[in-house]
């Protein structure tokens, strides 16, 4: 990513471990209307657009027991954000606090959580309303909101 | 791990994938009084014990602005949980539900996140209540509520 050795007023990095300490596999992918970083809304709303959720197939048992359930929690991996800021300022904000007094998605592990509206339930595939992501966005995790 | 490759009645398990996609940095230590994953409680309580979250202090920076808030986001990482189970029985509940249908550590990526009272903030200390985890558990991420 181009921008990422750009700092914005107030922002400071540190250097990240040299390696890391634990492993994710991607079991999917989100689909979403935004291709950029920058179309994407600040925030999920369940009165946004539909976006589907296409779960690897070798998780496909695991979804047992989920439809029917009106919402759930989404954890989804943040690819294209950096890492290594402590101090932010986001654009919308236009002041400087902490990462963990933000909830951007640049942070030492740009996990993201979101409660959605399980719209529908087809073989491996959800449609869901609320996220905020990009479009391809890996899948981390799926929970009983 | 000695159980992990015993299952339950219903349980099935799937072959996880012969490598992650991508990494995760342990950003502090979650210290609680539960000493072993059977004496954890199965879902955090506001009304629980305080616990300590210790952050590294490569991140001390990224709290600013957290203190005085009611309430965070803590994901933390199981590290003690198998993650091959697609369909899983627990013990309170009896029955057999899939993996993503059930909030247990048991998972593909075994990200937990809580809802917990922010007691204090002392320098990189954290005192929290609402937490259900094994001490020792390694911290992910804190994100304002």
């Amino acid at each position: 990513m181009s921008d990422d050795t750009l700092l914005r007023a107030g922002e400071v990095s540190t250097t990240l471990p040299c390696r890391t300490d634990a492993g994710l596999y991607y079991i999917g992918r989100i689909h979403t209307p935004w291709a950029t970083r920058e179309s994407c809304p600040r925030r999920g709303d369940s009165s946004g657009p539909d976006c589907v959720i296409e779960v690897d197939p070798r998780w496909a048992q695991a979804l047992q027991g989920l439809a029917g359930r009106p919402q759930i929690q989404v954890l989804y991996w943040m690819h294209q954000a950096r890492r290594d800021l402590v101090l932010q300022t986001p654009n919308h904000a236009g002041r400087t606090s902490g990462t963990f007094a933000l909830r951007s998605p640049i942070r030492p592990n740009p996990i993201a959580s979101s409660i959605v509206e399980l719209v529908a339930v087809e073989g491996t595939r959800l449609t869901v309303r609320g996220l905020d992501c990009v479009d391809g966005t890996p899948l981390l995790d799926i929970k009983p909101a």
